[in-house]
């Protein structure tokens, strides 16, 4: 088939996620034939600096061969087995190494096999421990305004993007929604570096009002990356931490796309040195090649459940592929290429790299609010007004506009609305870098003079 | 590590689905180290033969090899890559497959990557037609007594079995429930063969009183699998289809756990000869290797989301591994298998020789309600009397303690609740179904006996 008949074939039939499909139209989806290192490549010859790591997943670039060499082997040797009364020796690895690797005090994993899923599972476990630890008047969740944890409906409950939530309103859970923190238009006039995270406030005030009805708060620690890539300081999560104990309400950490290094340690929590109640793990745990979640939570969480099975108590969720031992493979190599090739410590040079250039290319352009940087995440938040901080109307699609343009300049950034930015596979080199940043910067300028005449 | 090592390393840190987990003092989880065929071999050295394809998801064989080399391929040339405006071939080959393959009038395919997903992005897609069509008073959903739809809160809410929803009650979803078939305790006296499915009418009722609020039906077409494997014949669906066609609701046809050659035929639909307006598939698609799941729709449904960006009306559902190139090229080479090694003309024998061996084995025998079968699903139900039907209490756990004793043998039968049932993988020879009957038989007749002195 000729490279428009694959187009065309897919248009036919296939509903692409998180699409107008009308756009598709003018934009026909691109047909990637292989990856490699930071690089996708289509069935014409085309390549694409893969920028966002496709939805934030890749670590260690497409086709590492030390991962699809770990896979194939597994496939050979066991592809899966039911997980309940059964296990494997790459589920045992993995969890074992993840206890390790979290904060102190998370001890139980549970396997899931998406994002969605692990937070449900977060979710479905606090309200259920409260059942059955005789505070059945705590069954509501608290939830941060731009926080984005999913797309199934308990997930979506917990979400504050309007973009996705809205039209499901009448499906959604009641949640008690509270401001989170907004450093970039920070109503308290507070810088990120220097801040005591006045802003706790507002939770502190929900939690005052309504913590008998609370079983847990979520949080994407340190970025709200859905919603624009939104960055927060530690003591943020530091001060949240001590409310939730104060007023007796878990915290679940959703760390599905921060976690496994995207914020220049292994988990962002530790930069803020707490352990929430639940932790939620998923796309880099595969770095990238497989669907595959999991929910870490404490000793006293999982003794809620403990019990004589005559006492109903214990937790009945499970998905057919839980614990999928080619998954749970990958996330062993995963871990493994972690430790053994000081992943977090390379990486150290390259962060470095990023935010001078960025700050260089980008902090005195006139259409630039900001560029801010958590670890190895980077972002360009466009602005209509530099001074006031006003968007552009989202209406414009300015960010889509760039993005199509950069594709055509052999860069994959996939912008949220106005916010460009930059969540690369660790594997990217220092000219990869650099490339990538001065393509972002001549698109920016060819379509902001453009836009000007 | 010896093998107590790691059962105990497991269970210091793994919380397993769907198992009360003090169970597992007295039945540590079984550590697998391979599987070939039908077999799993325990790190012993043992072997089970695993006659519930490990949740309903293999069909042909653990580490099949035309399955394990094109996986180990596929992660050879692209693992994975962003599914919103970029596609590749396993994706448009499986998805033009699955049209071709379906019934008629499902046109278009969204990739999810688990069942629970599935079902939730059908409920949502419904819900969100109904809001974009102009009938927003319709937002409930219709669910069936003794249904199974998976565990994220959405599917959970369209639930029917009281041991998944009853504790989550408060944060489940208002939906509209009523009775479904319920064959062999059938309230109008009728045989399955020869039944015009008169239970019909408690759907009938529902859907007079509330088709205005209703925006769809789920069902799982033919067996209710978690229930208990409980079966019942095509005239019901192709009432409930022309039912739905009736008041104006979309029919959610859950296939995750029976698709793929289960019931005899490609799709459960095909016997009662019907389209639905969504079809949910998972499990089965990569032949129980990766987390997988499509969700079939109309052209009708498709349009009313089709529009100009600005109109906001795009399905925004999204994960981070839809469309995963490793899941779908191991979901083509299932399909591919189907179609070249004639799978379910070689299921005929196989399933004649199942039901002529359980039938003789179990009919008689006093604690056997019924033996029922459709495709190659059979069940043995155990009541505690054969005349009035009566069940034995669940805490009696006689399936759990039945299940134990047959891993013993090395037969893997893992019930729901008092009903053994068989659901092996495809590949089962005519002598491993006899053993696995007669093992069954040994072990249930031992069982009673013990019981009995």
């Amino acid at each position: 088939m000729t490279y428009k008949e694959l187009q065309a074939l897919d248009l036919k039939h296939i509903w692409h996620p998180c699409s107008q499909m009308k756009d598709y139209e003018s934009f026909p989806p691109i047909v990637i034939d292989r990856g490699e290192g930071v690089w996708l490549y289509d069935k014409r010859g085309n390549r694409y600096l893969d920028a966002v790591s496709s939805w934030w997943v890749n670590l260690f670039g497409h086709t590492n061969q030390r991962i699809s060499q770990a896979l194939a082997e597994q496939a050979q040797k066991l592809e899966h087995v039911i997980f309940a009364n059964f296990t494997h020796e790459p589920a045992i690895h993995v969890a074992d190494k993840l206890v390790a690797l979290t904060p102190k005090g998370l001890e139980k994993v549970f396997f899931a096999d998406n994002g969605s899923a692990a937070i449900e599972v977060a979710l479905k476990m606090s309200f259920q421990y409260r059942a059955q630890t005789n505070q059945p008047k705590k069954k509501r969740f608290l939830a941060f305004s731009n926080a984005y944890h999913g797309e199934t409906l308990g997930a979506l409950s917990v979400g504050g993007v309007d973009l996705y939530n809205e039209v499901y309103a009448p499906l959604l859970l009641n949640v008690v929604h509270t401001e989170g923190p907004d450093c970039f238009r920070c109503p308290f006039g507070e810088s990120p570096s220097t801040c005591n995270a006045p802003c706790t406030q507002y939770v502190e005030e929900q939690l005052k009002q309504h913590a008998d009805t609370i079983s847990a708060a979520i949080i994407e620690p340190l970025i709200q990356a859905a919603a624009g890539m939104k960055m927060y300081p530690p003591v943020f999560l530091k001060k949240l931490r001590k409310l939730c104990i104060e007023y007796d309400v878990h915290l679940i950490a959703d760390e599905v796309a921060v976690g496994f290094g995207r914020t220049g340690t292994l988990f962002a929590c530790e930069q803020a040195d707490i352990t929430p109640d639940f932790l939620c793990l998923s796309k880099g745990i595969t770095g990238g090649y497989l669907p595959l979640s999991a929910v870490l939570t404490t000793n006293e969480v999982y003794n809620a459940f403990y019990d004589d099975y005559g006492t109903m108590k214990a937790f009945l969720h499970s998905h057919s592929y839980s614990g999928n031992p080619l998954a749970l493979r990958v996330a062993q190599e995963v871990l493994a290429i972690f430790e053994e090739e000081q992943v977090l410590t390379k990486l150290i040079p390259k962060q470095q790299l990023l935010k001078e250039l960025a700050h260089e290319a980008f902090d005195h352009l006139p259409y630039v609010g900001e560029y801010r940087q958590t670890g190895f995440v980077g972002a360009v938040e466009l602005v209509a007004n530099k001074e006031t901080k006003k968007s552009y109307p989202g209406e414009e699609r300015i960010g889509y506009q760039i993005y199509q343009r950069a594709l055509e300049k052999g860069l994959l950034i996939r912008p949220l609305g106005n916010i460009i930015y930059f969540m690369p596979p660790f594997v990217i080199s220092e000219d990869e870098i650099k490339w990538m940043i001065e393509t972002t910067k001549e698109v920016l300028d060819q379509y902001f003079k453009e836009r000007c005449e």
